[in-house]
């Protein structure tokens, strides 16, 4: 079977993801938990914006409509 | 079975919550229930913008496609 | 069974509410009917907006995609 | 049985109403259909614009996804 | 049965309608086809802006997504 | 049975189109394949914006959600 | 049958493709996995702003909804 995209999203579980939103922020967190509307759920997050940290968020519910990427954190 | 988004928002049940807004707008406030289309509503709720109080409302139905972030309260 | 939002709107029927919109309007009514779209109707509605009463309407059925809160008016 | 919206504009039908939209644009007509969508038809509309008359359109089909309220013209 | 939106567009087939879109373009043409999501194609098509003819463009498929209203040419 | 929209595009497959974005921009190209949410395919596209050719992109897949018109170059 | 448009997808799988989004940004990189939300996975990432890299991201998933064309890159 092809690969599918929530594939890369469920190898990424557990892991640091960096999840960039349409208002132009970056969520930097530990990936616990996404859904087919990739809706997703972060832990120890950090706001960052304009590669400043705004803000320590702990646990984060992000709305899938408002994400654009969701990448590993190098 | 892997966690789901909605896991995370059931464990906020009844405790204190930010919900921040496409407009930019927070609503601080005790999560009192929310379905799938991520529609909240929040009892004994503030509307922060910029770090400021701006209202208190009480009782709040927020709908889901307006929302950003849903994070516990530090 | 864990509360719901919608359950939230069906306390506040026949009551006073505040319907913000995303254009930044506040409509001042009482809540006569809503639906899982969060179409909205009010009656004996005002329509605020910066704080001043813009218009008089009466009945208004207010479309749900451009809601974002409901309130019950204090 | 509760009240729902679509109810309010089946009451409207064939009366006067406005339809405001999410371009700031009025129309005043005699509401003839609409549907689930809220997509309306009206009769003998003017569109108006800051409180001004800007065209007669006669027959008009609205698309509900640019509608923000409709309420009967007073 | 009450009349629904869809056929005052039906009783438009094969005569001159405005098309007007979200972005503020008129298009004005003969109605050949449309569906339940407004997308409409027109034949012989015009398309206006600000008043002013801008292109002749012949069949056109105009998707339903950026359509606000529909009306018979006058 | 009365025409369809997406007949349109059947008549259009194999030809060279113009499609237009909501960004405002046109892609020239011979349409090879399209679906119910008008995503399309194109073959020798080239980019244009004001006039202007942008860019050569030979094969193109479109994302219908920003499609406004599809209409046979001229 | 006639092509779809994820056909096309299909024989771009494991090349190098450039996605555009809605926000003006470029992704270049090897297509790994997408679906019929045009949600899509890239290896090898390359964030590309004005024709400069702005990062390299490696693996990424793009969420659909802010995808306008995808293109295989020359």
């Amino acid at each position: 079977m092809d690969p599918r995209p929530l594939d890369a999203l469920a190898k990424a579980r557990d892991k640091k993801v960096i999840v960039e939103t349409k208002a132009g922020k970056q969520y930097l967190g530990i990936l616990r938990a996404f859904d087919i509307h990739i809706n997703v759920v972060l832990d120890e997050t950090e706001e960052r914006e304009g590669g400043e940290v705004k803000r320590k968020l702990g646990n984060v519910f992000l709305r899938g409509d408002t994400i654009v990427l969701i990448s590993p954190a190098a």
